[in-house]
């Protein structure tokens, strides 16, 4: 069978991560080196560029911004959340761009609702026999996607929060006598993986975190209380690391931003108050200074101490797509597949798409301890591997980070506007 | 005349910052080589240690450790929040610790408030004809101490923190069609120079920060949203910078001003700082979607990536502290005096207690632009120095860092207890 000749589009889809550049970077120059892909667009704002007509011409960059993409956080390529749904006419939009730019091979950087957008449209192009190959590549430093050993994405936040927890640890040991209790507010809405990944910042039993909520063990107010009590009359000081997504067994969030920004658009609650409500909690009723850390975007782009490992595992996952790609495969998310946690080594493999858009990985119940508040040594083994390693970025003269950016040369546009 | 011969007290004070550790090092380091500092003793809990006789030997702790300080965030001696204030029995009482361990000299690493306490306990020596040397050793993120051209820790917090603006800066780039704002808060309750040391991220003028918000410059509300409504005209996206102590003309802190949005949807008061009142006023003002960032004591221990400037200026004031000392130097804090921009040379000086103790340095209006929410060319010359370079740290088998802790030999108590 001879490979299918014509143009690709490379696409990053919600959360930037530390690492999702470093995937593009595997992508675009795998694309380089196979004669069949001829155009390589890049999409601005992800899905929505692509139905925007909004294309940029990849070929037009330097080698050396290509390969700065390694040295680069966040989605140089430009991300959105933007939910096409079940709405067909979207998809059929997105072939019609397609068809246009005689684009053959779709690389999607993104998490679960970037592969059930990916699926979707690769079943649109079959029922249409529109020979497209679509091929997602995992992003997320959530760590939920199933079918996968684990994500890219998530060893780079899992070393910067474990790392901030012992640097803002060592200010609680410090200040204790006034500054009681830290907590850090670790992103994860459904899943815990991110949070639980702080626990490797603890070598000894005195060492922060002292107590980890994860959204997977229910959450009630009273009972964290009697925990922070129980930390305090042991070494005087507490420091917590708490998901943004804590929930009670009914799965009724602790907190949940009220108002009109109260839900995004797939319709997740947006969360980020647990901290400020657990430090209202621990100075009312502990009546102890109560400090928090809310890292917020910071720590899902944090290049300046990213994980090696990871980096390079995002970099393989964008190179495997288009190597699968040309290969003939369609309808697959490239996975990771542990061989061995020690020697730590992985290869990759692949999952059908809906499997990956239909599912998600919650953190196993035995990677935390009995009470549910700290992690065990299954979690240890799992998560220790994907830290490893530093990433060189190029310093300015100026003393901070040399980040590329895209010239963004635009791809002209051969059809109407497109009300999206 | 002969070498005062004697014991030697380390202590730090107040917030811990990322060199406070680079200074320790340079007094323990610089005592080693003086033959008439006989015992050196680290005070647990900063100035509470010393008042509660509650002292470690710091001769007892390896040369790898007391390296190792270098590369260690926080203050690994121990620090408090603890105002001595006028209770001159708290004096007297320190005085009678340092006799009954012939303490000899006394190297206090702090702010102005450490300063204060430093220059009434040597004028109560010098009353009670008790032989001692009192040097201060500047520490502060805030930069706010007058005599010095900067304080060591600022250049740090200043490193990471406009790195951090880069970095979450290219996440609201990729991510503006839906996360539309983002606000990082800056610690600095009374000065603004660490929220203007984020604008050395903006390297042209789409860059992130694209506003920044001192308490120098006197806050409005409506001003506020008037400022971010231009740049999302002009950019569809905007990040800014907000230092925690925002204050209008009359020195009414932001977070008092709020009027109707100091109270949630459901009426209730919403307590907190500076970034989440703009947050809720960006969202109900402007109708877009932001979050906000508040990295807290993250930003003052961020070993992980420190300015080695900073880091050797804290060493170098340390090791001055004690040469002074030995000298013959009481009363004076050490000071650091800049011999040039560029190249940029800075030497050591010195200055009294009481004048340290008395001021407060604010960031120069000139260093802000006409509308008060940028920096200008001579904020850039003065804080760009202060970043540059790094501080190696070690990183252990497991990924993350390798900071030192002390053995903490407790030295044996010879005074009754005093209750604090």
């Amino acid at each position: 069978m001879a490979t299918l000749q014509g143009n690709a589009v490379v696409a990053q889809s919600g959360g930037p991560t530390t690492v999702i550049n470093a995937s593009a970077c595997g992508v675009i120059q795998e694309t380089l080196r196979h004669d069949a892909i001829r155009e390589v667009f890049g999409a601005n704002n992800g899905i929505l560029g692509i139905v925007q007509e909004d294309l940029f011409d990849l070929r037009a960059e330097s080698a050396d911004t290509i390969e700065g993409l390694k040295r680069t956080p966040s989605a140089a390529i430009g991300s959105c959340r933007y939910k096409l749904g079940d709405d067909r006419g979207k998809y059929q939009r997105i072939l019609e761009v397609f068809r246009a730019h005689d684009v053959r091979y779709f690389f999607y950087i993104g998490g679960n609702d970037s592969m059930d957008t990916a699926d979707k449209l690769n079943k649109l192009a079959a029922d249409e026999r529109y020979e497209l190959h679509v091929i997602g590549v995992p992003k997320t430093i959530d760590n939920d996607l199933v079918a996968t050993d684990h994500c890219p994405g998530y060893g780079s936040v899992a070393k910067f929060l474990a790392t901030s927890v012992m640097e803002a640890g060592r200010d609680n040991e410090a200040m204790y006598t006034f500054d009681t209790v830290t907590i850090l507010e670790a992103m994860g809405r459904n899943t815990g993986w991110i949070a639980a990944a702080c626990g490797l910042a603890r070598r000894d039993e005195n060492d922060a975190p002292h107590l980890i909520y994860v959204p997977e063990v229910p959450f009630h107010l009273d009972r964290f209380v009697e925990d922070v009590r129980g930390v305090l009359r042991r070494l005087g000081r507490a420091f917590i690391v708490a998901s943004e997504g804590l929930a009670d067994e009914a799965g009724t969030y602790v907190t949940a931003q009220a108002g009109r920004f109260a839900t995004d658009a797939f319709g997740h609650t947006q969360l980020g108050g647990v901290a400020d409500l657990l430090q209202r909690v621990v100075e009312q009723e502990i009546g102890v200074k109560c400090r928090y850390n809310k890292l917020g975007t910071n720590q899902r782009n944090a290049m300046h101490f990213a994980s090696r490992t990871d980096s390079d595992e995002a970099y393989l996952c964008g190179r495997e797509a288009v190597r699968r790609a040309m290969a003939g495969a369609t309808g697959f998310m490239v996975t990771l597949l542990r061989e061995s946690d020690a020697p730590y080594c992985c290869s990759t493999g692949s999952a059908p798409l809906a499997e990956v858009a239909n599912g998600v990985k919650k953190l196993p119940r035995d990677f935390m301890d009995a009470p549910g508040t700290h992690i065990t040594d299954a979690l240890r083994r799992y998560a220790g591997p994907l830290l490893r390693g530093e990433v060189p970025i190029r310093i300015a003269a100026d003393g901070l980070p040399d980040f590329i950016r895209f010239r963004r040369r635009p791809v002209p546009k051969k059809l109407p506007a497109f009300e999206a």
